[in-house]
């Protein structure tokens, strides 16, 4: 199997976020990929392929010109605006209440602030979002490693794993949050809608609801969006993420979200995958983008499930039946030292190999 | 002069807010009521009024329920759930794109979170507003000076002084925010203005926007509301408190903001504040709801603008000469060692008094 990965993502490298307003380590840091990138170095079925430049329009179908131009010339606004600091996080959201009973026309003429604090709540959604110094260009870079595998599956391999870090799934037409920046999985979703003029599938097997690729689909009927989670009222995003969520307007229909109890095992887990999986196969379509959470791991210090390796080899090895061609995308996964082996075993069962 | 007040505000004793995702001391102290009581007992001129318990209900013919039921659940909440700390803020808040395409109605419908980080996210706006211990009960302490000071005027008086603290201005109908738990400003013109039949104008003259009176009288027409501030593209709310803002609906014309540049001093502030009170003079009306802050002070750790202690003497002058009864309660400000001499010179001014 092809694997899409560049050290790009290196310069995003966060020491803290912070959680309830206190600073904790990180968790989304580049001993995720290496430990990822080892493992399949090991496994020996995978061959490195390096991402080639797609510039900003694949970005741009996606997200809001002003996220992308904030992201860029966020980290030199906090040298200019001479902000003593390692990271930036904002403390001030814009929330919908703030705006409760103002027309959304009026909402939408209010300007974005000038000062540095007041822009990174405006594009944000939450403080466990550290940007960096170098966050923009390991997002881009991220970006690149999404649609060069879908480039390679679109040439006609059967599947292909994208390394991408940071994340994506969280990060809305217009929002950042949740260690994401620019939604890697939606980007390449779009792209290959667009390249195939077919219907796409997205299966989001994160811990965590993807509210972002929610809301870029939200009334969208080219792209099916299909997730298993914690259930929302739990943990985070906490306000998104319910199965009352189906999609409206011409993408009625098109949601499919899955919660999920607390410390879920393989076995319930797997039987509602088989319940995305039917619901993706009854929808026309060839190519699925999954976006691949090991942060389900009964381990991960941030999830609340309970799933094992063994469970992550059948995991993919359903997908894979699917019989559809897959890019598969990284998303979460916080427990390190078992990360690489939840790789392996998860894309050797899509590949159809057993264990490893 | 009678000004009402409490110690029940001393429940409220948060030691840091959370600043751009890290912990700094916290700004809104019990120190700055002792300053204020300490002035105003210094001045001689001030009899001190305790406040009587009004209940609930005021609170609730402004605020949503959940809100009331989240502040007073929260820190039983936090021990239940075994939240080992000392303060509780939200890491994740429920920003309008996130929601971006759902219909108002689907997003009305989302269920408020069970883990406690996601509900102080639900009901917030900012991590600038620790909740701690006996948050809920210094809250309502400060409903109780403000709906104190309003009946003294109801009942006859020309002008009282409620040092309400928690402040209050930002907490808008179904939020908290900005060191604001319950609105005492809006509670306090919301049950004037049902128990005159008459109108009633808030002058807010606090640094910050007061986003959370302007939201909860938005489309009203029996309560004006007209608001000094810095530019809310500098500071703090950062996103509402432009000039367009106007009020929509039956509050169309009913809402005044004049957003003031970086380090307006003393002239170019009154100069605005002459359009606010003009503004509320060509209204019907006999009391006005002035929501004091003297965080717009020269010396002010979180503030950019450049008042001066002589400066607050003209602006109670300017406010006592509109000739209508005052119900003047506190809002922010947060260089303690001037508050007294601050509060002091603007209540003299608004009597009609000199300078001390």
């Amino acid at each position: 199997m092809q694997f899409v990965h560049t050290e790009r993502h290196r310069a995003h490298d966060p020491k803290v976020e912070t959680y309830l307003g206190l600073p904790i380590p990180a968790n989304e840091v580049p001993a995720r990929a290496d430990a990822i990138v080892a493992a399949l170095a090991a496994d020996g079925g995978f061959e490195l392929t390096p991402p080639t430049d797609h510039g900003t329009a694949p970005i741009l179908a996606v997200h809001d010109a002003g996220l992308l131009r904030f992201l860029e010339a966020a980290w030199p606004e906090v040298e200019r605006q001479r902000l003593s600091r390692e990271f930036l996080v904002a403390d001030t959201y814009p929330t919908r209440s703030m705006f409760a009973g103002m027309s959304d026309a009026l909402v939408a003429a209010r300007p974005e602030p000038v000062a540095i604090g007041g822009r990174v709540g405006w594009w944000g959604l939450d403080s466990s979002n550290p940007l960096v110094a170098g966050s923009y260009d390991a997002a881009r870079g991220a970006v690149d490693v999404a649609l060069t595998a879908a480039d390679l599956v679109l040439g006609g391999e059967t599947v292909t794993y994208g390394l991408c870090r940071p994340p994506g799934h969280h990060a809305a037409a217009a929002m950042a949050g949740g260690y994401c920046f620019f939604n890697n999985a939606a980007i390449a979703a779009h792209a290959i809608a667009e390249s195939t003029g077919e219907r796409v599938a997205i299966l989001d097997v994160d811990v965590h609801h993807g509210n972002g690729t929610q809301q870029i689909f939200w009334r969208r009927s080219d792209v099916l969006y299909a997730s298993l989670h914690a259930d929302p009222r739990r943990l985070y995003p906490f306000f998104l993420g319910h199965a009352d969520e189906v999609g409206e307007g011409p993408g009625a229909g098109t949601n499919l979200n899955l919660p999920q109890p607390l410390r879920a095992d393989d076995a319930t887990y797997l039987a509602d995958l088989d319940r995305a999986l039917e619901w993706i196969d009854a929808s026309a379509g060839s190519i699925v983008v999954v976006s691949l959470g090991f942060d389900t791991y009964e381990r991960d210090p941030i999830g609340d499930l309970a799933l094992t390796t063994a469970g992550y080899h059948e995991m993919g090895r359903r997908v894979g039946a699917l019989g559809r061609r897959l890019v598969i995308l990284q998303e979460g996964g916080y427990f390190v030292p078992d990360l690489g082996a939840n790789c392996v075993a998860w894309l050797r069962g899509a590949a159809g190999q057993p264990p490893a």
